[in-house]
This record gives structure tokens, C-alpha cells and sequence, in this order.
């Protein structure tokens, strides 16, 4: 098993990231436009990319817990093989003027390719979540970074 | 033990990202500005980064191989204890117009927080190289992008 690691701070409380982390809202402002779902605790969150595939590629999440200014934690119920099953855990702390992300994408069963796109891609979009809070503006998809030819 | 994973894509030539790697001067136009040694194989190379404290903090490594358009491949021989005896690994290969860099910071003894940080960093400095290589200007220490309170 093997995790993706980040760590952000956003010069903001962590009961708004809290917020951009659990509600429809939020989460369009910086990871995909194309979101939608419950993201209330046992809701699954349909988060989706269309980057040109006749289908968009996308993710559905469950909510396993959230608390808040502290924690979300959700679950891969549908999307890639590579990410079923795994879990996405976002640590939140203030230390002073910053909220604290500890970031884990955790559980992938090995490292392939794909696991280093997904790594770079995560700092990308947490570095967009951190833009968002910050200035109301983030780089949601479709307007993300592209960072390769897996875009 | 653990790695920080990434991949990027730079629409360039490999040769191109591998002048980037194993050139002092390629090395300051991404990393940091401040970097000297000896870039051939077995030779050690001096990276410092000055973020405030009385010390600049840094790394110096050694280079263990290098191939041309293929890999270069570093060990960490003096920096913060998490570093020491670490590698630092880029893998390269083209694919098409772009030059994929599949990027393994291998080895960490623990997940510590601090390697959520430098994961987060390393995303940053390669999408530093990305630019540089794609543009001639990269974000180099001191002008790197601040992430977080651990800058």
C-alpha cells in the first residue's frame, strides 16, 4: 500500500476551508466545476473531468466523516481501478494565521504511472483549494493545470 | 519506508530536461539560485535555500548516475535527517512532443509531515522546471511559490 502526501497552508481560518471542503459550492471552486451529490457524512459527491474523452473520467465519493475545522475523510466508490477503494483524508489545523492541510490520498495497492500523475495533479488542485479560500478564485477543471499529456 | 511520487509532462526535447538536471546552470533556473559543485557522476552538488533562518537550509548530493535523455539519479549525502540516505530519482522519456519526467523522491524511513511538505515543494519545483525548460524562466528559490508556514 502506498499513500500520496501533501501538506498546504492557506492564510485563512479552517472553518472555511472546512467549508470549500464540504459543500457543492466550495468544492466547485476548486476542483471541478462538474460537481454535484450530497457532501453531508454517508453522501457520495460526483466529481467529474472532461479533458476530451468521449465520457468524462471522474470520481464518486463517499463522505466517511467530516468535523469540523478538523476533518474530511471520504471514499472512492466509483472511478479509476487504481482509485477504488482508496481514501482521501484531509487533516485541517490553525497554527497562527494558517490553516493547516494534511493531505493524504491513501491506500493505492501499486506505485504505477498513474500514481505519480495523481500526486502532481493533487498538489495542483490543493494549490488551487488554497487559492480559492485566499482570494474567492481558484483553477477548478476545466480551466486546471495541465502538467503533462495525461493533461 | 515510503516515496514522494510525481510525473510532468514539458513539451520539450529529453535532452533538453536532462541539460536542466546535470548542469549548474540548468539547476538554477529551477531549484534554486543558489547551487554549486560538481554535476558529472560521482560528483556532489550544493543546494541552500535561505528562508529566514541564521543558516540557509540545503542539501548536498551526490550524483549517482546519469544518462543522457534517460535518468539522473542523486543520493542525499548531508541536509535534514529525514533526507540523508534518501534518492532523488528522474526518469525520462518522450513521448511524443513531451518530455515525461516520472520523479521518485525514494526512501523515507516515516510519513512525517514533513514529507507531506516536500511533496507539495517538489510538485512546485518541477512545474518550475516544466516552465523553465518550456520557457527559459523558471521559479527558483528565493523566488519559489510559499505553499504553506514551512514556505
Amino acid at each position: 500500500m502506498a499513500d500520496i502526501l501533501h501538506r498546504i497552508g492557506v492564510r485563512a481560518s479552517v472553518d472555511d476551508v472546512h467549508a470549500a471542503l464540504t459543500t457543492i459550492d466550495g468544492l466547485t471552486g476548486w476542483w471541478t466545476r462538474d460537481t454535484d451529490g450530497d457532501p453531508a457524512v454517508d453522501g457520495v459527491v460526483r466529481f467529474r473531468f472532461d479533458i476530451g474523452n468521449p465520457e468524462p473520467d471522474g470520481f464518486d465519493m463517499r463522505v466517511l466523516e467530516t468535523q469540523p475545522g478538523a476533518l474530511v475523510l471520504w471514499e472512492v466508490v466509483s472511478g479509476p481501478e487504481e482509485w477504488v477503494g482508496t481514501r482521501v483524508r484531509f487533516e485541517l489545523a490553525q497554527e497562527d494565521d494558517w490553516a493547516i492541510v494534511l493531505f493524504g490520498h491513501e491506500g493505492w495497492r501499486e506505485q504505477v504511472p498513474f500514481m505519480n500523475h495523481c500526486s502532481t495533479k493533487w498538489a495542483s488542485f490543493l494549490l488551487s483549494l488554497k487559492e480559492y479560500v485566499e482570494t474567492g478564485r481558484g483553477r477548478p477543471a476545466p480551466n486546471d493545470l495541465v502538467v503533462s499529456n495525461w493533461h
